[in-house]
């Protein structure tokens, strides 16, 4: 479900009436699902099991950070947890959540993704940017600008590179070839040294028989995005800009290295439009559709 | 003609080939361009006037930095500045130098457009990514990526910003509107303080009369490149990997603020496939045809 004062509902009852097969388990609270169908005339939650580990809500304002919507999204997060955990269900999708409202609700983690990674027994993951056009892991992601050249290191690297080198041949790339994105602009001519452990974690992954090919300048890199199968970016923008730009608003966030399937659309909560039936669902479909898929082939 | 041993003189007289109206005075090497003109088997010279700074060159190869190219590329640029001072010409298109040949020759600039612009005595420039779609100044380029932050000052932010708005009303837009990006993920979330700057710097910017918005996450304000009339980049890659995405091969780099027009190909040199006949005259193409427009509105 996600927060319930941003986009989450909304997209979710928008994208499940467009899934033709199959069944969900819908985790959130009833209530907010129920009003949520009313509102938008359809009917997609009887062919779905509806899981609520939230109960009584209460009344909410729309487009706010609130504790009690905090709380809501941070039970659901663990209710995933748990039915992943007991092989309920074979993947997991969240909704947008506030990391304000979760903060205010008790929530001690930087994000969803390290709260699962936690939560299913994981230390090494990675999230990847994921569009049909464009798929690329991040090296770093919530961090200050200035701090991203400090916090790479060969072996973040190379964890990196072989999370995305597994995820491709999991999607069916008999042998992947990865670019790997410089720091600097124009790879080493400003390098502090930066470009240099880039191509000691890239040595690493070749080792561990991963194919990538860097550090290449990033605007270099995308030029040709069909040329790679996947990208490893070291900061956030340089991997969200071509995501944004090529995947347009159908953009999925998948977490790799958790042993299970999760994905998420590849935008926030959105309180500025909430409650205002204008979300797009693309990116949620987009996000159900990559999951079931990444499901069956994990479990075949 | 830029370093003769890149792809300068190739993209030159393929793109000569291509513009139907007008002449043009080449500076370079006029062995050079006679070779380089046989080799396409064309004629482009002989409606246009060659200006010839370099003489005799001498035998050279193709794709490696060596000191007469520098040298040649360097005389080139001296005479571009010259023939621009003394008004005998209305706009430059520089072709792509290597700065390591052009080091190799005495040249003590950071690159051509700090050259140009103490030679035209500009002291307030920018670098323009010129795309049809996208048009993104820079508030630095040519730093490492964590120093990047240190540098951005309200009154530089600002500073950019005038010369876009400038600029785009030179191209016809009345009132620009004008996103300007964040530097860290998500704007504040992580900011160390430039958000802060970036903001004071807008500031200053409507101060003078320019309409512009942020700091907007760099990532949401290139999903909908068309919502904004121009954007100012906090750093090389914030620019170019959209520029290279949104522009294709057709990018082209212009100065700003030097009083005069200047254009260049938004590539480099390309050793790795100089003399090969290969290379995209896209670029340099649509370099010539903004210079020639944007020299046809700025005498008018």
């Amino acid at each position: 479900m996600g927060d319930p004062a941003g986009i989450g509902p909304e997209v979710v009852v928008k994208a499940l009436a467009r899934v033709r097969r199959g069944s969900f388990v819908l985790i959130g609270s009833r209530e907010v699902f129920e009003s949520e169908q009313r509102r938008q005339g359809v009917s997609v939650l009887s062919g779905n099991e509806i899981v609520d580990p939230v109960g009584r809500l209460g009344r909410f304002s729309m487009g706010k950070v609130q504790k009690p919507c905090g709380e809501a999204a941070y039970a659901c997060l663990e209710k995933g947890v748990e039915l992943l955990n007991q092989r309920r269900i074979s993947g997991l999708v969240t909704a947008p959540v506030s990391k304000e409202a979760l903060r205010q609700a008790g929530f001690r983690w930087p994000g969803q993704t390290e709260f699962l990674a936690e939560g299913l027994g994981s230390s090494s993951f990675a999230m990847l940017a994921w569009t049909p056009k464009f798929k690329a892991v991040f090296v770093t992601i919530h961090l200050p600008l200035s701090q991203v050249g400090r916090h790479i290191t060969p072996e973040l690297v190379a964890e990196k590179t072989v999370l995305l080198d597994r995820f491709l041949r999991l999607e069916g790339k008999q042998k992947p070839g990865i670019a790997v994105m410089a720091l600097n602009p124009h790879a080493d001519e400003f390098s502090q040294g930066e470009e240099d452990r880039i191509r000691a974690g890239i040595r690493l992954a070749g080792r561990a028989g991963v194919q990538a090919e860097g550090p290449i300048p990033a605007d270099a890199a995308v030029a040709s995005p069909t040329a790679f199968d996947g990208f490893v970016a070291m900061y956030h923008d340089q991997a969200m800009i071509p995501a944004k730009l090529l995947g347009r608003d159908a953009g999925v966030n998948v977490t790799l290295g958790l042993g299970r399937v999760r994905t998420s659309p590849l935008h926030g909560v959105a309180f500025d439009i909430a409650g205002q039936g204008r979300a797009s669902e693309a990116s949620t479909l987009a996000a159900i559709r990559l999951a079931r898929r990444l499901a069956g082939r994990q479990t075949s």
